[in-house]
């Protein structure tokens, strides 16, 4: 058995994080913090969780003396947070953005000033299927934003195979992505029977895919636009490739077969991904097509923004990190 | 032509009458006003009216210089507004809640303190198919609730029969009559995929309809009970009444067609009465059914909330005010 | 390990079962059956379950050499299979009308003629909170509908105590309830943004109701009402009881703890309970409210139409029939 | 007064169609027809119509003797009544395929043989804003599709001014473009809580949208996908365009303005133009947006599929062929 502590667990990806923990057979949920609605049972904020846990405000001395913690709380915010509870030991999954990027620059002009400079650029990219090496060794590990999650798993063997000349994202996501404030942007009446694309041209998960596709072998500046369709949670991402060189159908049906035949948790169809199929999973769901008529290889990725996207991914690196079976507690 | 103004024209409801008045072909849109948005124009806020005017603060001595007025505005609030607009001699009708109601002590029990004692009780109920010569007379009228509008049109046959000894009434509600404030409840992650009771025993359209159900001759004490289910707009009641005395199938039909034959805004069907069937209109479509098995009744009504739940029956009742056919700018 | 078959196993409500039970530690999913999309695998028309076996049309004799078997037919259909399921000794939970009622005419009455009369009124009706004793050593269990299910858990504490005078149930489920066939019914553009009554008066689960109502000691004719909300899971019902008695809100109180406070799938709660808190779980969550205005009681229940109102209680079930901990496969 | 037919007015678009004329000030509905449905009243099928005509079987004798038709029937159907129709000289709006490709090949290789060669190519393509002057001078007008609607008009401008080069079109349809069949993928539970991509690579909209912005000075191959969102209507198209060459924002914010800035149903906004803005109109509401970073230009452009997308549309259209203004009956 391993402690855990969930900081910023009255969210939505927090308490989802929450609830795994505390179901998982490996690990045990030691606390569960939240800034202002500490004193709150978990379970009455967040029904379907059934944790019973009183949430408490956050105080390193108290609660970083745990195995592991994931942190989920914003960027910024959140780096504080890791440093306290690495001095003390504890292995981190941070689902912030803090220790994604490894360029300070470019971390800068997203997010601002970093909460915890000295630890910049130590986190492990926590891509479960892409790195999981890496995350095994890891102390601290970087959640990746949703996006990047379902874009990378869609777009990683093409990256890889020299085959992305240029590409366009198109992302469709639930609101529960748009967080648990409520905002007029979240409000139902504003939601539902609605379609929206935002932040155009400047969504943080931006410059992380672009990252993480240079790192593959890719190097392209991508065109990104998320879209809020009117779900709870789920997320597609759509991707528009134009090859940076010929290419056979076989063979990216053999460079999708190759990298996921094998993965518990990516499933290659044939047919489109649909959202609710991987709805509450850890799963993502895929599929890739070559199309003749303009050469464009397109792959469409399904996940769930609170789960593979966040919550369950950071379970299954924090498995990664304690030696465990990645499926363990998510399957 | 006669001179609107449409105070509170940010909420959902004021939004809808402040469009409805501008495209009206007799009256004519003056002002628009709202307390923390003005400054915004009204399309802006809400882009489905497409009125270009710019909303204002509310200025009694340059706003109240209209024929009539639309009042938008929260119980308590409103009272004063209506007072200085009544002063300056427009007739009003008030969508809030201040001059409903007929009974001192009752309003302050459910509402508090009154904001303009002095014309408390002058309003004229504005349910139009119930009340249309004392509103086509009346220089204030108080436009219904949206549960006590389809819930009075559901029973008002049954009610003047003699016919109902105790009803129980369910009444499902879009979000949007939650308000336009983001809240928890509101936010798209609740509603959505969700079906709750809310306010259980003391919602406060409850001596709104025992005070209407009694002068139409049913002084009975009803159980109310509101639910929110994932819609933006549409209500739909469903009234279970327990007879209070014999009654045939065939009357209880001769009173609903008697009653409603020749209404142009209540439609009479055999079967269920959807919301969606009604959805931005300002029809209520009604089914009554005799229980053979339990000897009760069954009526349900369903509207639009905002509609003629709110908005457009203030428009109906402004056009029997100023003389014109009721269904002008409605149809 | 005992064997289970799944008959019927491409509906929505069979498709739970033999995921639950494929997953299930002690059962072992042996066969599923499907009468027009026999050939295809589960997870290819229902990727939720995961569950990777081919459908195979029902065969007695290849299928019936099974420990237990849950038949997912609908009624009429499903009793002849059921006898032939019995024959071979195989114990059955069946989530059919078919072994419900007790009353061979009202069964022809609600249904037509019977498709097994010598095993008519031979099961045990398997709501197990109320049942379980008998359950347990049943070799047929009557699954209940799922509207009885929740009706029966909001009602029982009050029905055993005498104090159920008259009732007036007023249910709301989500689309799914009515089948996986499409129909303009079901159609998304029916269905959405909408609210209906449906089968006024003349809902089949009525009698079902009667019957265990009647058997708990209140024998009374109820007025019941479904509505179609837009969810695709989930179901409450709305329960408004008229006293035969006089009673306090602690005796009200004192008889929901005493019956629910150690079961492990019905949660009490002060607050409402939304069907989202129960959704993809064997829970049923209830709140029950004393109004002092009116003197009735209201009791509201939410449950999962699919699990706990029919695929998760026929495991639950299964459970207690093999002497297993009814939470198994279920947490 | 001009007399018109509507054929197909049981279909989603073809009901909104006859409403439409029902209520238009010049046009007079004269005959409703449907194929399956005939007898039964407009308003009893579509209840929002609230047209009380009967529908008929089509019969070319009786109800070909109108100054206008709008036929919504499928393509390859519609073909024979156009050519029915006119013969006897009734001036046209075909909602179908039929008339809108100009090469005979394509025709076939994406909807099979033409049901009235003879006419092949013999209508004019009735994008009301981008074609007005043919359509108010020609007797047969072919409805333009509603992808192509929305991607021509977002569009239009970059491809008159040669700055095409490239273009990915992502759009998003609610599930009413799928028809009022009911089917697997439109049954509430598949389509809710969903999205999903379909006919990848080979939607019959892509050679219509080919053949235009050919037209329109942009000969590209266009990659086009469609999705399926939990919308009853609505469609939104993302457009991304990488340019043929360099340009300035100023020049395409430029080429916008000057193409829609007195045009009376497209609203060019800054924000982003969410389908819920056009829900039962005849508006496009559209964005532009030029990144500096990749240098591609973003188009976005939003539309009730069932009104701009096809019915209002064809309104619109027959508006402009018996010279009445373009907003006649549609404001």
């Amino acid at each position: 058995m391993a402690s855990v502590a969930v900081l910023g667990a009255s969210g939505y990806a927090g308490a989802i994080a929450a609830m795994l923990v505390h179901r998982h057979p490996f690990f045990e949920l030691a606390h569960v913090t939240a800034r202002s609605e500490a004193g709150a049972r978990l379970e009455d904020l967040h029904p379907r969780t059934r944790v019973p846990l009183e949430l408490e405000s956050w105080d390193p001395r108290a609660h970083a003396r745990v195995d592991a913690a994931l942190v989920c709380w914003p960027h910024r915010v959140a780096a504080p947070a890791v440093a306290a509870l690495r001095e003390r030991g504890a292995r981190v999954v941070d689902l912030s953005a803090d220790f994604r990027l490894r360029d300070r620059g470019v971390y800068e002009d997203w997010y601002g000033a970093h909460g915890a400079p000295e630890l910049f650029g130590e986190g492990v990219y926590g891509l479960t299927e892409l790195n999981r090496d890496r995350i095994a060794a890891a102390d601290l590990v970087a959640n990746p934003g949703c996006y990047p999650t379902a874009t990378l798993l869609a777009l990683a063997p093409l990256a890889r195979a020299g085959l992305i000349g240029d590409v366009v994202i198109d992302a469709k996501s639930g609101v529960s992505g748009a967080g648990r404030e409520p905002t007029a942007a979240t409000h139902f009446v504003s939601a539902h029977g609605n379609v929206t694309p935002y932040k155009v041209e400047r969504h943080r998960h931006t410059p992380e895919i672009e990252q993480e596709l240079a790192g593959l072998g890719a190097p392209v500046a991508v065109t990104f636009t998320p879209h809020l369709v009117p779900l709870s949670q789920g997320e597609l991402v759509s991707c528009y490739v134009t090859p940076a060189r010929e290419y056979t159908e076989d063979e990216v049906i053999g460079l999708y077969d190759g990298a996921y035949a094998d993965e518990p948790f990516v499933e290659l169809r044939l047919g489109a991904p649909g959202v609710a199929e991987v709805r509450e999973t850890n799963y993502c769901r895929l599929s890739v097509h070559c199309d003749a008529r303009t050469r464009r290889v397109l792959a469409f990725a399904s996940i769930d923004n609170l789960w593979k996207g966040a919550a369950s991914q950071a379970v299954q690196n924090l498995n990664a990190m304690f030696g465990r079976d990645e499926r363990e507690g998510l399957a």
